[in-house]
């Protein structure tokens, strides 16, 4: 009878099944490599027969908003793809939440071209129009960094995390994590008023989470370890 | 003669010259990679001269069966890469048929983005349009599910399993992957009544392959379990 | 003075600044897989709005050459993939000359997508038409198969091979791989004659290099061993 | 006091934070591999509808600049991966700044299909289009170069780079990369005066870092050496 309870705890799914975090950072790489080139697609070259009188860089210079949204969206997957190998720097374990809660990240990001082209679209279009591609712009990465940071929230809780990380920083992260949804949701609501703003806080984003070793992060982590010294 | 033997014997192909099944793996990871990201790309922006008097977000919504398609279809290929792992979790040879299937199984795969094009092309269509349009839809994952159970029949049957892998769960699995064509044959077979009914059918199938461990798999483990335990 | 010697010795480049065949074979497997998805953004849905009177499947039956030149090509590619593989199981060491044939060899590959499409939309031509699609069809792959055989001579004569690889094997190996530009050369002149006759000798050539340890490679190596006995 | 003090020391941000160097490598390879692959998109095949009067062999013909500017860049890809590669032959470390150049480097040789595909539409137009579009191409790969070289630089700085490499080498790569940009750059100044001239330099360019050990280098190398065994 122990056998067979042996047998039945045997026969719960183990945890191996899922891929390995190094398979899911593989696989995201890949995801991530692909959206970033696939970017290029939208920058159009001016056809020969389409210029009519206008000259070649006449025809460059306005689809300047191509150009933009290329880089900035470029950047925006770079800088994605370095938090996404900084959170699983510390992942030891996966399982099928983190699984699932990553797809969904790969899914909102994976549309950034669409949402890219549109911005680019409409750049130069109407209040209405420009707000719009903004929000949506804006929604998906919210989406996405809801998800990344859920991605890291489910990792602590569950123990997916290195037992031997410094804590103070893990929870500096988060709390870092936390804050893209926010400001991507508030960058979503600023497009309502006005989409150059908002244009003002993805550059001031990307910058922030571009930087080596975000301040927030570090004044965060010795903040923690400074209170733990004094306890 | 003896030599002679057995530099024939040496002579016979050996497997090592297949790709082992971690490369096997990452080939078809970088395929599912691929596919996933492509999907995009049928997320078509309106183009601001082709409005006409209609505003951006009458266009955008308008647009819902695309948005819809992506996200069913970028699950669709998750959920075939996480249990494609799980698979190749098990497998710890690989054959020349085990190949060619896998080859087989990517064919269909690599059409989704088509058959979601289409489905999403002709959502709105009329009942002939949109019942072909579920069919090949459901054809192809059909297929895909038959060149995925025909993968694990062979490996069990080929003996390219690990020999320490539990038998009672090699079964559940084969049981579990065998229902995948039969439930998309019945999708096709249902497409052919109402489309929308099948539509269902894949959500439902894409939320029992997604939860973790499922349960027929765990049911069917344990009651083999519980069987071999009594016996 | 000998320092000195030794120094210029020591600066004569080193092969390991070569990327080791491993690096090599992740990338062109990264090329391949790309390569076999892009095939199907040729599979066009056809545009509700275009079908005029027509069903759509009645639209999409007439499209069948684009099926099958997504199925010929997509299988053609894979068996590359895996000769490919075949070969670097038994490269150890990469140099400056198996990079470079290896990049054409990708170049002539990566042209698939192109030669396919042409194939496709000429399948129904007439007969100029549809001699030229099929010859530069045949062309781009027996240009492959030169530089891959290229690649296979330029290993054996360089060294490039593990020395404890089965002599007979490499040797058998090598004229394999030489009939593939022969074979396809004679797809080539055949096409010049009949279209269709040429496609006949891709698929013999398909179902040839897919099967497993093909006969005239186990004849071959088995030939060599049993001279090599008798000796 | 000094458990604070070395908490806040630790809090520091740790440089394995940052993906290693064998992850933007492949991270990298992924981006390479998809540019060279998106390159064959430009390949038009002309339609039959639109083939008028015209012989097919006549419309392909007339398309030459598509092919050639195909093949220079899917082989200007090639040398920017194996050059990427020898680069990350001797670094060890990556830092923050090292991941930003690359994200550069990487964004700007991602616009190669445009960039190409822009010299292939204006290669037979007149002097003012021609001249534009062999300046952006040679502007791209110039910025390019600039942050290849800026890489390199910042590596050997801040000792990024294997302590027990050959100094004499690092430093003959410093000066070998170092006039990519300014070749790129007098390819630039040239397009000015005639942009075939430029084309030129572009293959001169290829051919010269295509060399297995450029010359430059062994020579630069060898130098170094000869002059530090005399010292």
């Amino acid at each position: 009878m122990t056998d067979a309870a042996e047998a039945i705890a045997e026969a719960i799914p183990r945890p191996e099944e899922e891929p390995p975090p190094a398979r899911i950072e593989a696989f995201s790489d890949g995801v991530f490599a692909i959206i970033i080139t696939l970017l290029v697609l939208d920058l159009r070259v001016p056809r020969e027969e389409a210029l009519g009188g206008q000259s070649l860089d006449a025809a460059l210079m306005r689809q300047w908003p191509l150009y933009a949204a290329y880089v900035l969206s470029f950047l925006q997957v770079g800088v994605v793809w370095s938090n996404h190998h900084t959170m699983f720097h510390y992942i030891r374990r996966s399982d099928h939440v983190l699984l699932v809660l990553n797809l969904l990240l790969l899914l909102c990001v994976a549309v950034l071209p669409f949402t890219t082209a549109m911005l680019a679209e409409y750049a130069r279009a109407g209040h209405a129009e420009r707000q719009l591609a903004a929000m949506v712009y804006s929604g998906a990465l919210c989406a996405a960094g809801l998800f990344f940071s859920a991605m890291w929230q489910h990792a602590l809780r569950a123990g997916l995390v290195s037992a031997r990380a410094d804590q103070h920083r893990l929870q500096s992260l988060r709390f870092h994590w936390m804050l893209v949804p926010l400001l991507y949701g508030l960058a979503f609501v600023i497009a309502w008023v006005d989409a150059r703003l908002s244009i003002v806080i993805y550059i001031v984003l990307l910058v922030y989470y571009a930087l080596p070793g975000p301040s927030v992060v570090r004044w965060q982590t010795r903040r923690g370890a400074r209170l733990a010294a004094l306890r």
